[in-house]
């Protein structure tokens, strides 16, 4: 496994009071980031407080150390750890930053800002992978709980595995959370199989709802108002609803259409290399990058099926291999 | 890792003419595991012929490797291999059996018989772990089709790497896979996720019968005649469907009822422990064990639904802690 700069190991083992931020709408790398370092500093006699924004996950409550997020905050800290954040404007923060000695970012995305009076940023699977190395090179007792956290986050920010920022470093940390405990078979269930029942029936809905454009290998899937109402309101659309035209034999390019006001669209949209769809997103006033992008929109349908033929066919035109 | 027995070892040193035999309707483990030993065997030089059960999952079906199964056998070889096996009977074997100087069983199924002369079996995730380890000790260089024939066993006989079958051994081996090839994530999308547009309606098909029955912890879907003809027949129904009903939160035992012809249905069931739904099954003919068993029925649907009441009824009263 690749070393952790002295310097950072320095500053955790020199200071005592830290508080942790994370992200807005923390995920279950930044939650589970969080869970394992905060533990791991308190192990070692540091004070440690977490700011985090609510509500979180339904299938992330399950951490013991989620009652000690959100206390009272100190006026100062030692150290402002920044987990999973890649610029400081993203990450979820009090109105009034207390003050700190030194503000410390420990991340793995690419576009990282390097932002902190110290970074710790590499391009790994998941931010719990260098909190993991830390905690090594700290001598902390990794505890069940501190294992299923950093695991959380390693297999929901990897797809289970699967996704093209796993290395060998991914399995060797993987794998020694089984000294820890012998299966992760239930916390796997959890984090990815399972769905309450309207998310269940909205996802099928969305597969009802599935249609191929005018041949092209583009799919259309729209989620209408009754039906999101239908099936409990937009917190039951799962993350991988998008993926239901993506994982579809043949599409290169899809489009998930959620009705959250009557004539309201949010719009997703994901593509294959070397389709970008961004362009679309922007034409809208919304973001994201070339392969999965988003924007709001109101008008006719019709309108951004002719965008997503128009992305596909001058793709094509340009390159003849696809 | 854990060291591969020296007289394993010393029979694929020693003999040079190997035939590769897998149980009937080969997996990604068996067609994985047969690939990797099969060409790490080539490259020391020894002959390899396969015999293997056709038609292959269309998944599977990018191994080069492959091109070389089932070509004419020879009368008698140094040794028979048995790859994933659990018994002699379930392996598909030639009508006449070759002769051979050893029969040598690798397998990592629990109710292995041990009925090779010589046997390397082990509890591990995949027998491709095994073969792997295999490979080390043989001083063979993993190639990248061996590399992605040893994930695509791993990653599939362990649900991408969910299951409680995983141990510290089946992360140390997949992430020194990452040393031959740096990503792995299309394969795994090629095994795990996608469906043709056929499969991907099914299952929203499916999705959109589930019930709970009578407010219990009892799902139930039925997949009618008209819609398997509609979306290409039973062929199209994928693994998955039958967790559909179990992946929703809440529900204890599933059963999919397909109709396979006009009123005549393939039924599968599947519970979560403590429920024991194999004696439904029993009572129809069916087989199976206490948390996933099936049959064949032909009557009123009714009579089904009261079998999976029952046995939910009858095992909260005998245990009070449900």
């Amino acid at each position: 496994m690749k070393k952790i700069p002295d310097e950072i190991v320095a500053c955790l083992k020199e200071n005592e009071e830290y508080l942790i931020l994370l992200h807005q709408k923390p995920d279950g790398d930044a939650i589970g980031s969080a869970i394992a370092l905060g533990k791991g500093l308190k192990q070692l006699n540091k004070s440690v407080d977490y700011y985090i924004e609510t509500p979180i996950e339904d299938k992330l409550l399950f951490f013991e150390e989620i009652d000690c997020f959100n206390r009272q905050l100190k006026e100062s800290y030692d150290v402002i750890l920044f987990l999973d954040c890649s610029s400081s404007g993203f990450a979820y923060s009090p109105q009034t930053m207390p003050k700190a000695k030194v503000k410390l970012v420990i991340d793995h995305h690419k576009s990282n800002a390097h932002y902190g009076d110290l970074n710790c940023v590499e391009i790994t699977g998941a931010t719990a992978e260098i909190v993991y190395r830390i905690l090594k090179a700290l001598a902390v007792e990794i505890d069940e709980e501190m294992a299923d956290a950093v695991f959380t986050a390693i297999t929901t920010d990897t797809g289970s595995f699967q996704f093209s920022n796993v290395t060998n470093d991914t399995h060797i940390i993987a794998g020694e959370l089984y000294k820890v405990k012998p299966s992760y078979a239930n916390l796997s269930k959890r984090l990815h199989n399972q769905k309450n029942m309207d998310q269940m029936k909205m996802t099928g809905a969305a597969i009802h709802s599935l249609e191929i454009l005018d041949s092209m290998p583009i799919a259309l899937m729209v989620l209408d108002y009754d039906t999101i109402v239908k099936y409990g309101g937009t917190i039951n659309i799962s993350d991988d609803v998008a993926n239901v035209g993506q994982n579809t034999i043949g599409v290169a390019i899809t489009a998930l259409l959620k009705e959250v006001r009557p004539g309201d669209y949010r719009v997703s949209l994901r593509a294959k290399f070397p389709f970008d769809i961004h362009k679309i997103a922007l034409k809208y006033g919304g973001g994201g990058h070339e392969r999965a992008a988003g924007f709001n929109f109101r008008g006719d349908i019709q309108e951004i099926k002719d965008d997503l033929m128009e992305v596909y066919q001058t793709q094509c035109e340009q390159d003849e291999t696809i």
